[in-house]
Parts: structure tokens; sequence; C-alpha cells
């Protein structure tokens, strides 16, 4: 390969000055050509020690910066949708954060325009398809020695809730995980949703509706249930079991080292998902930096953002009139047909 | 104590049988007096080699045996009223198998017989009560450091179902196991249920809904969501995980013997419910005949086995029509007031 | 069967009394007649609420007491040899705790009085062989499937020893469990001991050498090495895993109730071997009443208790000389040759 | 830091590539300036598609090359002392695959020329040192909550061994890992080794003393046994256990995918050393690159080279004569007293 590949990055909150570090030290094969944040200090800090980087306050300044090639959105959601339009409106590949856009009606406008384009361009963050345990759980369900999967059921759960989140958001932010892996792991799309709400934990914040347990329907049959806990208190955790015809298979139990100590056997709950996923995000940017400079777009499509949105959309209806909810999908592009 | 307890045994079929093996070799302080089937040969099989125990065939005949001072009914379901009626008669000491009627109509009218009695005979014999696993599960959540139940997570899986079983029965026979342990666990009183049908497995006979996702909502706010699957081809595996304010706790991942080869660690999953919950029945008699022999009644009551009776009629009836369903209970009797 | 086993119970110090209401309340099949204690109070103590068992201070006069039939040996180690000299004297089956007799001379007097005899009178109680996991292990040794065995790694350790333990009594008192163990799973005779000894644990009791790391040679060339730490602090851990040929398998990773709270996962590691091995005295016992009511000896042969006595005699060797020690057998009897 | 680090690759074998296809693709922050291999055809192979990056057949030429900063050693073990005095020679930092010199006369010239510089230079690779597991269990050690380590039980084996690998391999390649993550773990020196050995298995090449138990004692009174099979057939499996005054840890419990069917549970084992530590390479990469361009040497040093290496030769000299060796160490040279 050789040449570097110079890429912009638009967001310098948290999200952003990781993947600035990770396209910087940890992933071979970019540069950080630009980094674009409103707030100067931030893109400032994003790009102190990187040598070349430009920091700028303006997105559509970053994308037109010299050198860029490519694109990694990890600005707020709100802020995807024109960051992805100027991207394609250049014909830059890009790798956009989840949510790819908050809202169906903006996601399926990405889509249209992606298709209009006649080529792929965006490639959606959703990391767990980078997440070994996972790669490992699709792989063997696509081996078929256990049939076809009749049911998974999953378990996500967060120490606490950053400030601000809704009830809402426990589907459109947290549960949008499960329902990409399950579209991925599945390949069958959502054909309905229910949510039910046990009594909320005194641990959450007043009001907000936490746990909630949420049961997705697939148009293949097949019953995904989720349990979705953000304010736990015990530590991050993310299981996931696949029932077959002919057996299970199961991710999330922790590994790693069991201390026995005053009568009991411990390990360690990872407390956040940067520690539990962040070999995942590093396969996933290296992934992406990789396809990107052979000329080839990977991973998870404009698509799969818009169906998430449009399933997340179906949930919190759901959640809201405390009945089942129909997923209902635009006609699906030719662009994004299976090969 | 001394003198051994003079046990009749109702019903010699698979599971009587193994009850009189166990009254007369495992457990300490019982000996069987009178075996009662309908099938003479069957009762003469199950007292050979039971030195005192005489073979009948009428079960009113083997309660009024002489020797007789406690009943155990282990004979089908359908025989349980008239067979626990009868003892009430008689003033004797019940171990009743699971169910305790079928129907939640029978089963009050033994609740009522009993409360007219004004003291307690009878035990029903849900067996997981008993078993080590659960009974931690229970201290656990009875200490008080994890805060309150939110939801159980409950697996209940056996290898394949045996011939004529329902679409109900994995309600009625199965579920409710889950449904008594979760009242148990919880102390609080089913509500409601909804019943989900993922794509039933090929692995199931044509035209049983198997598997089947049962979601219990209980009086306290509490949600339990079970996955009941009679044909899962691979083993008997029952899970549980109680998901609290400030933690959680599960009981059933395999332990036992770890056999690295080949590329792989396998552990043994048992097969029958025999295997994983046979020190469970022990303990169950054991202690039955302890209390017994003291003149005492433990363990489940018939209260217990009605509310099992009418929550896995809701279930059914949310199974038929594909809806939520109420859960309607009688008035408790005060004999079954918590002391 | 019918009638009950009459036993004789020889001590009632902790495990004599255990015993005794082993016999009387647990298993089945066996009525307690006499027991005896130097101090008249204990076994007082162990026979109230026993009908019918009488409290004796001496051994002899509670073989002699009317009804016995066999003999269970719970008395101190030094005792032993008496006592069963004094069983087969009347030609009683013996159940004896281990050690069989301290001091490979003894047990070998003990060995040839019974092959005196002619005929097997004596098991001893290595309850190791009667525990779930142990069995399983060794069923799937016997299998052949993993070929051969060429080591076993085993890990013993106590939260703490009892006072007057001594150093020469981690291998006299608990690698004799881990010697009887290996020569029943592997069918091979010790022929070396060597002991290691790690920087002592300020744990111990001053003086005492605990930790200890005891490797036995067996005559087949497997290496059977054991950690023993009477004073670990933690809990009561039994780990035992078999190298073989073509794989290995391993037991005693803590099963049971997982606890995930405040950033782990937690499960409990029993605190004493009463815990562990509850099942496997209650099998043990069980299957001597249930072998000696059909005229039968089973289990460990004084044999075994002469070579678990031998080799632990050349390890105590080892520990003080700090070198290799060879194992001296005496020749085997015809009595104890496998059938 | 900015500028990437030219490296020069010496050796394009398996690892040698392995570590090219690292730099250039996986690990950010270096370029591949040249390699150099005695084969041309290899050393062709390793460049091909790397921008940049020459090929050549002297490893002099190719520490020479212009825009060469560091070197990576990853020739076989017999080139290593020449390379290593070459970059010394150059000023240039190194990172040199493991075993560091074979051999501890030559690992001691290249620490006496070391310590001459005045600077350290080199770092070695001993990658687990760079394992998130073997990390963690570190971090608990050194926090002290579990007193002092006691024994450390290891267990290492692979699938098969290599054509042409001999019996003292075993300890010179093989437990030379557990030698220096011991080191590193405890923070003492080795004292003495003994080397038992069990019956060879018949999976291993006729003549090799495979499987092996080592046993090595420290000058702080730690025992330290290492299980070494290198033909078990079965997997690739590294665990280490830290039994200590207060509890145990450990560490390579298989963890990941359980998957459930025909009555097992089965979790994989992963078949190969660059499977289970592909993390722990890329991590020791990336750190040598970044303390590097910072202008630092971090990691283990010459002396824990030649440490590794004169452990190992005691170890050799014990499996040949079957009797405990002594372990004889230079004085260590201020250059590399702990700070």
């Amino acid at each position: 390969m050789g040449e570097l590949l110079g890429v912009a990055v638009l967001g310098a909150g948290h999200m952003g000055a990781d993947h600035v570090r990770r396209l910087d030290r940890t992933v071979g094969g970019a540069r950080v050509v630009a980094v674009a944040d409103p707030d100067p200090a931030r893109a400032e800090a994003a790009v102190a020690g990187v040598a070349g980087a430009k920091a700028l306050t303006e997105a559509e300044a970053a994308l037109d910066a010299p050198g860029v090639e490519a694109v990694l959105i990890a600005s707020p959601g709100e802020a995807h949708e024109a960051a992805l339009l100027a991207a394609f409106a250049r014909g830059l590949p890009v790798l956009c954060e989840k949510p790819m856009v908050p809202g169906s009606a903006g996601a399926l406008r990405v889509v249209e325009a992606e298709a209009r384009l006649g080529r792929r361009l965006a490639q959606i963050g959703f990391m767990r398809r980078h997440d070994t345990a996972y790669a490992r759980l699709k792989s063997v369900l696509d081996g078929g020695s256990l049939g076809r999967v009749l049911m998974l059921h999953c378990v996500h759960r967060n120490v606490s809730s950053p400030p601000g989140f809704t009830s809402a958001m426990l589907i459109e932010s947290s549960v949008a995980h499960e329902i990409d892996a399950a579209r991925w792991l599945l390949g069958q799309e959502p054909a309905a949703v229910s949510v039910l709400r046990p009594r909320p934990s005194p641990g959450a914040p007043e009001g907000l509706l936490d746990p909630q347990f949420v049961v997705l329907e697939t148009d293949g049959g097949a019953l995904v249930d989720v349990e979705i806990f953000v304010n736990c208190g015990s530590g991050y955790e993310v299981r996931c079991e696949a029932v077959c015809e002919k057996g299970s298979a199961r991710l999330g139990q922790a590994p790693g080292l069991a201390v026995t100590a005053a009568g009991t056997v411990r390990e360690e709950v990872p407390q956040d998902y940067l520690v539990r996923f962040a070999d995942a995000y590093d396969r996933e940017v290296r992934a992406w930096v990789d396809a990107t400079r052979r000329g080839r777009v990977t991973g998870a499509s404009a698509w799969d953002g818009y169906v998430a949105a449009a399933t997340a959309e179906a949930g919190v209806r759901a959640l809201q009139t405390g009945t089942r909810s129909t997923v209902h999908l635009a006609p699906r592009p030719a662009l994004y047909h299976p090969a």
C-alpha cells in the first residue's frame, strides 16, 4: 500500500478524540490530516502532538483540507446527516459513528442519497461486528451445525447512564446495538417490537424507565429479547445467547483473571464499553482504513443504519403506548441487496 | 424419633416407583407399608424386595392399610383431587407430586377443604425449593445485599418431550416449576401472563408450539421471563438469573468435569431432570419424612399448588389468544397467611 | 431387604456423631444400636433422640451389644488397629474412617489379619471415591478416549489447620486422600515421593511447614503433584487435573451460584470438607449399608489403607531429609488381587 | 510525535514476516525501511506491497540502509549476538525476539557490551509481559491484597512440536517464557531447577522427553512448577496460578464462546500461540515503537534475556543429570539495577 490514508475527523469529543489517538498511534496505514469541532479548544486538544494535523471549527472546511482522502464522523448524531451528504458530494469514503442519523426519516434520506450516487461510500460504526466473540458466534451460526436460530437472549447493562439520558434513549442509543447485532447474526429484518417495563430501579434517576425488557420479532419468525439496564450499578455486561434448533451458543461469560480469597472466587466485570470493546474499536477502524486504501467499502451500510433507526423508532412507540408496534421499512434499494 | 413412619404410596409409575425406592433405601426414617396402582403388575413390581410392603389396586385401600401414617401421591394428576380429599378425611399428612390438581377449579376445592379442616396436611412436590443452588439463590436474595428483584430470566430445556405432550402442557407441566420458583423467590403473586411464540423447532413433533417464551408480571412489579423448550435436543438445562437493584445472581452454569481434547473444552450437560435434581428429590422427601415424624407440615402448600394452577391457566389462555392474560386468584384463606 | 442393619459406632467425636446422625436420619437401611466413646457424655449426646441406641464407654462392649451386625469406626486413629482386629475376631463387617491405622507397620498387621481370615470384612473411608465429580473423572479416564494418564495435578487447600497439626500430618492426614485417589484413578502403585518446601505462609502456626508441594512417582511412570496448603485462609478447595496422552480432564472449578455486584462476579468457595464432600459421605455410608445388607464388601480395602500409610511414611521421610524417598511395599496378599 | 520510525527487520521467516506486516499495517507510528534475510526470495516476499521497504541479504547492510532508526531482530537465535552487537555499535534501539542469545555465555557478552555502552538499547521480546491477563495478574499481585506469592503453578501446552525440536528445547525455548514470567511476576531470581520426567507421550516424536515437569526455586523462597507438554494434541494452553499468603489468582481458563449441543457445553481452545497471544504481540511492538519514538527503552532488558538463558541452562543440566541443579548468575551490572 504505502502512502498513509489522509483522514479528517469530525467531532473532537470523547469518542472523536479517542479515534484521533487510534488513527495516530494504534492503527497503522492512516494519518490524521484535520480535526473539526465547533469548540476550537477541543479541536486543538485533539490534534496536540499529532504531526501534520490541523484543528478547525467547520466540518466542511475539514473535508476540503488538503490531503483529506476519507472522513471519520464522530460528531453528535444531529450533525451526521449533513456531514454524510457533504462527504457523498465530495466522493469521500466515510466511517460514521452510530447512530447514523437519529430518526428514520433522516436516515432514509442518507440511504436515498447514496443510492442515487450508485456506489457505497459509507460504513456505519456498529463495532460489535468487529468483536472477536461476536464474530465467533456468527461463524458458528453460519456454519449451520446448530440449525436455524429460534431465539436470541440478550443482556446489555451499564453501570450508570450519562446525564440527560431519557427512557427512549435506552432503545435508540443502547438497544440499537442489539438491533444491529441481531440483524447481522440472523440475516433477518425486524417485524415488530414490544417493550415490557418492570418496576424501575431506585438506582436510576427519577423518572427514567430503567430497566426495560424489549422483545423483537423478526420476519423470519425468530424472537430477540433484550434486557437493557443502564443503571445496573455493578458493571458493563453484554451477553448474547443464540438458541437454535440443535443447540445453543452464548458469549459474554466473564473470562479473565479469577481471584480466590476470603471464601469467594471473584472475576472482574469491566466498568465500561471502552474496556470491553477496546479491541473491537481498533479492529473496526483498522478494517476501515485497510479497505479504504484498497478502494473498497465493507462493514455495516447506510441501509443497516436506517433499519436500526426505524426499528428503534418502533420500539419507542411500543414503550410509549404499552403495545406491540409493527416495524415499517422502506423498500431496500438495489445498492444494498446482498451480492 | 425412633419408629419408622409408615407410608402409603399412590401410583407405581416411573415417579411412584422411584419414590418407593427412595423411601426404602435412600431416605431414612420411613418405611413403605402399601403401594396402590390400578395396574396390579406395576404395584407388585414396585414392592418387590421391599419388606413389609403390600401391593394394592385401590388408593383408598392403601390409605386404610394397617400401619399407614402418611401418604405420598404420585398417581396421574387427574387422580390427585380424590386422593387428597381422602387423605384429609383420614387426617393423614400428604406429600403430593405436582401438579397438585390439573385446573384451578379443582385446586381451589382442595384449598377450601384443607381450610375447612383448619390445619395443614398437604405438602406439594415443588422440588426446586429443595435444590441446593435454588436455596442459595433464595438466601442471597433474602439477605438483601442486592436490593429488590426487578427481573428473573429463566431457561428451562428438555432433550425431548414425552408422547402426547401438548402445547398447553409446556406451560401447565413445565413452566409450572418456574411459576412456583418465582413466587417462592420473590414473595409476590402473578398478575398477568403473555406468551410469545418463535418459529417452532423442526426437532419438535408436528403441531407442537415449541419453544415458547413466557413473560409473567407480578403484583410487585417484577418481570419473569421463561424460555421453555422441551425438544431442545442437547440436554436438560435449568437456569435462573435474578436481576436486582444492586447486582445480579444466577444459577445453572454447567459445573462438573471439564474435558479438554481435540481443540475444545467440554463439560457434560445432564440429560434428565432426575439427574439434575436427584439430590433435590432426596432432600424433599427426607424433609417431609422428618417434619411429618415431628407432627409438622412444611414446604409448598395447597395454596401454592392452587396459584400455580391458576397462573398456568392464564398462561394457556395467553398462548391461545396471543394476548396478555390477567391472573385471577381467589382470596387467600387465613390458614395460608404467612406467619 | 427389609430388616434394618444394626450398627455399632465407635467414637462419638465430630465425625462419629455425624455418622450416627447419618445412619439415623439421612441414609436408609440401617439403625444405630450402640455408640461407644471413652467420654460417657459424648456417647450420651450422640445417641440422644436415636431410638434403641445404647451409649457405652468400651468399644468391645459395643461390638458385643445385642443386635450389632456391623461396625463403623470413627474413633481416633490410634484406636483403629485394636478395633479392626476385634471386628475381624467377631466376623463383623467394618467401615473404618481413614487413616486405617497410623503407620505402615500396624496397617500391615491389619492386612495380614484379614488375609488370614481369607475374606474381606473391612472397607476404608476414602470418601472421594464416592464423590460425583471424582467418579465422573474415573469413568472418563477408564473410557480410554484420552489415552493413558501422564500426570495428575492436584490442589488440596484448607482454610486453617486444627490445633496440634504437625508438618508430617500435612502428608499423613491430608495428602493421604490424594495418594488414595491417585492409586484409584490410575490403577498404579506409588514408587517414590519428593517433598518441596516453599517459604511457609505467615498464616500458618509458627513452625508448621505449610504449604508443601509433594511429587509422587508411580510404578507406571506417571507423576502426581500435590499442593497441600492447610492454612490457605480463603476456602476449602480440592482440584484434580489428569493430563493424558490425548487430552486432559479436570474437576474442581467452583460451580454453583454466581453473584455479580460492585464490579465483580463472585462465586462461593466452601469453607469445609463436610460441605464440599457432604454428598460423598452420604453416598459412601449408603453404599456400605447396601452392600453389607447383601453380604458384600466393596470400596477401598485394607490393602488400600496400608499402601496409603506406607506412601505417606515415605513422604514424611522425604520431607525430613529433603530428598526423594522410595516407597517400599510388602507383597500384596492374594485376597487383594484384582478379580 | 509525527515522523514515522524507520525500522530494519532482520529475518524474514514466519516471525519476521509477521512483524513486517504488523509494523506496516497493524501498529501505527513506524514504517519498515529494510528487511534482511540470507534467502533473497524470503526477503522479497516480506517487503512485497510495503512501500519504501528494501529487501537485502546482509543484516549489516540493513542496519546501514538510509532511514533506519531502529532494529527488530527476528532472525534465528544463533544470529542474535552479532546483530545485537552491530546495533549497539551504531547506537540503534533494538527489539530482539527471544531467545536473546542461545546459551548464557553469549548472553552475558551482550549484557557486558550494553553495560559498557552505559545506556540501554535492547528490549527482549518476552511478549507475555504485554498480555492483558498477565498484566492483570501482576497488578493484583503487586497490589498486595493477597500477600506474598508462595507458589506459581504453570501449564504450557502446544498441539505439536516443530521438526527437530529436542528434549532440551522444551526448557530453552518453551519454559523460557515461564522463567521470564515468574521473575517478572515475583521480582525474584531463580536459585535452582529440578526436572521430573513422566512417561513420554506416544503422541511425541520417538526419543523426545515430552511432557516434562520443571520445578524452579527462587532466591525468595517461592516454588514455580511448570508442566511443559509440546505434543499434547488438544490445543495451545497457557495457565498460571499464583498461590499467595491470603488467596490465589489464576489466569487461563478458556473464555469466549460456549456452544451447547449433543449433551455437552464446548468452548474452543486456541491451536496456536499466534492466536492466544496475537494482541500481546501487537501491544509489545506498539509499546516498543512508542517508547523508541520518545527516546526511551522499556520492557524486558538484556539482563532478563541473560537470566532466562542461564536458568534454562541449569534446567537442561537438571534434565540430563536427573538431579537438582543450582542456577549461577553473574553479578548484575548497575545499568540493570531497578531504579
